[in-house]
């Protein structure tokens, strides 16, 4: 693999890298009257269709992509001394609350319920889905909530350590992610992994981190040879006053995504992400720098299966067909 | 690996195999007054509480753990011929409803419910979580249903792609799951792996595939150097109506379980099972041999995390001491 591992502490950040324009449009062209590009992954067998929009099965060739993927963040994050945490698809309640996550994205969030009732509520429930009807009214929260981004775990974890050490931390990790979007774009899945660097510390040094990581984007491009481009981006806020939230994240440029074209005749799709949260998680789980300052934090993630498809819209759906380099990139040279 | 992977097909079944008395007993001793072996595991880093009993993060060593099980369970399942599938942690719930789980075991299963309101509904959202007070009267079912065990997404997509091959089938999957049980002992997680392999078939074809890997688990269990039991098993269908159920499930032998102590002063842990469905999955989806008959089906699974622990419990917290042979039966000798 050419790319080169990252290297910890202290890069000096520059301007956000300039994607090359070689590499800059490339945008898939509009199915027209054929299969779309779903229709064409799902024929190949890579998505199995489950009777939900954006629940999709997978085989061994589309999982094995995913791992390369996870390949190509294992060796970029090499030098960051960054800490490896797994987490289940899930967390508790009172943390998930904490995050202020309901606030800016409770459309998108999923809390778990469960049955609780006895033996007449179980009759009730029964003769419910006997007649078709709703038997969910019955359910409870369970206090248990899916996971919204990877790194949601990962705060209150360090927070709950005492104050971060000297140069701050790194945690790297990955996590089925939820979202409540139905959507047939392959790329919309409701059920989906992120793999995520988490950096925690000074100000200086979550901006060093990315722009370490902005540096590199134009290289995992060109290794990959996939047409990039790299924009300021801002999240969808729910409701009126999440749009003034979604301006100031442009405005302070604390989002950046690295977009791919890979939907039939569609924008280009999110694959990649740099989020910088200033003091927001610090703040909330009183995440403190060695010297007792509110943490900053900021994290760099892929979508694993975004990348996997742009893989497969730009290479082909047979990656035994794909470039060599590109090949040996994902599963070693 | 000294375990002889399974061949596929013509095993002929016998009675189920005797454990080894050599390695029948070693129930852990209680704590007595000392550390719980939670406490030890997460004093050791190895699982990190979340706030939630049965939710816990990991750090690489019991991660490696699990991965050496799944690598056990690829060796075993070489010979089977089976078809590897993998499914996101959830299904949709039309398949879900069609799986009878909510008859057997609705206290155990968990629906995924999302915010769909508008502007004034967010806003009573967060004044209720501005109050401390319950803001889940708003979530609305997003019909999706939490994966309730690793094979329930696999019997849908089987059954829709016609009759089974001449011979029968098998499938090869891993996934997390849901089981809404809060305890503080470490073996019951509500969000775990499972890796199971699943049979559809004839009856003699789920039989035959359930004796062979009942007559492998005693060479498993010496080359893990665990003390384990086989026992006749029923699982914990809800209510007075469930008790039946189990009974009738105990006296049919349908259901098989590998137990090993794990938990302080408790009985032995479930932590690989048998399981034979008859035609129930068959009939609720259609699934049908090429013969046109409605298909039987059976599976064996590991609790991924539960190997995990018996293999801590019994060799200690540092893989890096365990024996030089369960150590190459994990991770290749």
């Amino acid at each position: 693999m050419d790319l080169h591992p990252l290297t910890d502490g202290t890069a000096q950040g520059g301007a956000a890298a300039e994607p090359d324009p070689a590499t800059r449009r490339g945008k898939p062209a509009p199915h027209a009257s054929g299969p779309t590009f779903l229709e064409q992954l799902v024929a190949e067998g890579l998505m199995i269709p489950t009777g939900v929009p954006g629940l999709y099965g997978r085989n061994t060739t589309f999982e094995s992509i995913c791992e390369g993927m996870n390949n190509v963040m294992t060796h970029l994050g090499r030098g960051l001394g960054a800490e490896t945490l797994h987490f289940p698809p899930a967390m508790g309640q009172a943390d998930f609350e904490t995050s202020g996550y309901m606030k800016s994205f409770p459309q998108l969030a999923g809390t778990v319920h469960s049955f609780c009732g006895d033996d007449k509520g179980h009759r009730r429930l029964l003769a419910r889905l006997e007649d078709k009807s709703d038997w969910t009214d019955q359910q409870q929260p369970t206090g248990v909530v899916l996971t919204p981004a990877a790194c949601y775990p990962v705060y209150p974890v360090i927070a709950r350590r005492g104050p971060l050490p000297e140069g701050g931390k790194v945690v790297d990790v990955m996590s089925y992610c939820f979202r409540h979007e139905s959507s047939l774009e392959p790329t919309r899945m409701q059920l989906f992994r992120q793999r995520e660097y988490v950096c925690l510390g000074t100000p200086q040094r979550i901006a060093a981190f990315r722009e370490q990581w902005l540096e590199r984007v134009p290289e995992l491009a060109t290794a990959l040879q996939l047409p990039v481009e790299i924009d300021v981006a801002n999240d969808p806020f729910f409701g009126r006053g999440g749009k003034l939230v979604a301006e100031s994240q442009r405005e302070f440029r604390l989002k950046f995504e690295l977009l791919i074209p890979i939907n039939d005749g569609a924008p280009p799709s999110a694959c990649m992400s740099f989020n910088y949260h200033m003091d927001h998680f610090g703040h909330m789980w009183d995440l403190r720098s060695a010297d007792g300052a509110t943490a900053h934090t900021g994290c760099v993630g892929i979508g694993v299966e975004r990348m996997a498809l742009a893989l497969l819209r730009h290479h082909g759906l047979d990656p035994a067909r794909w470039p060599q380099t590109v090949r040996d990139t994902l599963w070693g040279g």
